[in-house]
């Protein structure tokens, strides 16, 4: 019998269908779709000597004499970086000029590498870009929200294999972030708690869902998975904004992502992947009711036409049963 | 420069990214996609002869001695249409068994036709099924919403080739929905308008994004549109639930749909698409202030990690200008 289940935290309802449920392993990518790619490619922009063939550099972190991790503007750039907000109420036609940001993050000068297989001092380093450029662009008055992603293959979006983040800054709240907000208050006014503390410590209770658990985070299934192998990262510590993340968190942070990236990797086989870092709007500031996290989402399964058109999910994967796959050695 | 657009209906903002803009041909199939098929296959268990590969038929639609439509339920249904309902508050875990029902429409005994290429006669008989349907299982006091949708090609969502379209029937309204309506509620206090009557007649006014009208329903490509060719398909009458359409009204959506179906195909190269008929959930019946419609997305971009994490959409196609492609003879 499938179950319905509700997403605490956003709101939405998830249907787990287990009679469609496949064993965790065929979730494994098909032969077939693998690839191999060589350290150094002479046609990338990202890989070292390539430099000019990218927008200027924004933050360079070298390891040794040579560079481990480069930011730039993204050469095709969905939001502007100079100009005017200009917003226009014309009768119902609401705009404004596309004002923001949109980088890229190099992660490593090797063309041929994947998250998973990079040194947690490495990853770290990652965290140290992402944290510099949210500080630096939540300067601007201009920016209200900013998302932090990783496209990882094609069925995630990526057209470049190099392995790079990207960073949205946007000059509005998207509704989506908007209805969390309110669901994470409406909460807080109900119960006193954080939504996302409680979900956290419910979930470290429960166990069943949970993959990793280390000083500052812990990495678990959601009750209400959205599809199989969706994987929720939250910091132990109340805090709303990435920005405010700590030293020693971001260690802990490269070691849960070395850990559970390389899981994926070896367990689905390299899946194609999005990771996406969401935090609070900027103009809240910190408050007691949100709280930031870092949501992986292995593009194993497609969004059809009910998932488009009702905003509910069929997940195949019964959560337990994935995360019990992942957390075993 | 890039331009943010607010969505009206839903209050999404999308970016029109028109720098990164292609040609509107662009965005035609790559040749190698494309696939031939036979009229009849044998393991289809869609095709005439394999019927009992399939649920019994809860609908048989005839033309002449054979069927020309049937519907029954999906044999790998993602919700149970028997059980009880069996909701559960356990502390922060709200589920309730999967019960609804999750049907499919074979649309035609043939299995390499496909909408654009019926006649208007045949798509005016599927339009007949979806009510039927529509009408016999909203008498269950267990549905709460009805979604009737098509998933044609494999990136899509669909695994089956035959033209077919689905229904699912859920016990929840999801919080998508939900928002729709709130937003459909605030306009209509804000203004006394519908905002789907108003946004037609706006965009009738307007003409730069109107593809077709005629004399039942307007066709057009939404101001802010999440993506290249997302199109809508409005209904001129205001009414809620798409149970209500009256015969000449499916006589004029059949022609809609042939003309529209057919200028996606030809145009684009028969891309993927979903469509999906948005219709207003059971318990609130007909209202003042929502209005069904039909929305067709054509898959030519995928959803990354911006879009998963934002709810934001980056559409690199200008509206204005795929409207303009696709209204041209």
């Amino acid at each position: 019998m499938p179950e319905l289940r509700r997403n605490l935290i956003s709101g939405d309802w998830v249907i787990i269908a287990t009679e469609r449920a496949k064993r965790p392993e065929d979730f494994k990518k098909k032969a077939g779709d693998k690839k191999v790619f060589l350290e150094f490619s002479e046609k990338c922009p990202f890989c070292p000597g390539n430099e000019n063939q990218t927008p200027p550099a924004d933050l360079v972190i070298n390891k040794g004499e040579k560079w481990q991790i480069r930011t730039c503007l993204n050469k095709f750039a969905a939001l502007s970086s100079k100009g005017e907000l200009n917003r226009k109420c014309e009768g119902i036609w609401h705009s404004l000029q596309g004002i923001g940001r949109h980088e890229v993050i190099i992660e490593t000068p090797k063309h041929n590498l994947t998250t998973a297989l990079l040194e947690v001092e490495e990853i770290k380093l990652i965290l140290n870009a992402y944290q510099a450029r949210y500080l630096e662009i939540q300067k601007n008055k201009n920016i209200e929200m900013i998302i932090i992603f990783k496209n990882h293959g094609e069925s995630a979006g990526t057209s470049l294999e190099h392995p790079h983040s990207q960073l949205i800054a946007t000059p509005v709240v998207s509704s989506h972030i908007r209805h969390r907000l309110q669901e994470a208050i409406r909460f807080k006014d109900e119960t006193g708690d954080c939504v996302f503390c409680k979900t956290m410590l419910e979930e470290l209770k429960n166990g069943e869902r949970v993959i990793l658990e280390n000083k500052y985070f812990v990495t678990f299934i959601p009750y209400a998975a959205y599809s199989p192998f969706h994987i929720w990262v939250f910091p132990k510590r109340h805090y709303s904004s990435f920005a405010e993340i700590l030293e020693e968190e971001k260690i802990s942070l490269a070691e849960t992502l070395k850990i559970v990236l390389n899981k994926i990797y070896v367990k689905l086989d390299n899946p194609d992947y999005n990771y996406i870092i969401c935090s609070s709007p900027l103009g809240i500031g910190e408050v007691d009711y949100f709280h930031w996290y870092l949501s992986i989402i292995p593009r194993i399964t497609k969004a059809a036409g009910f998932e488009l058109g009702s905003g509910m999910y069929i997940n195949s994967a019964l959560p337990e049963a994935s995360a019990k796959f992942l957390r075993e050695e």
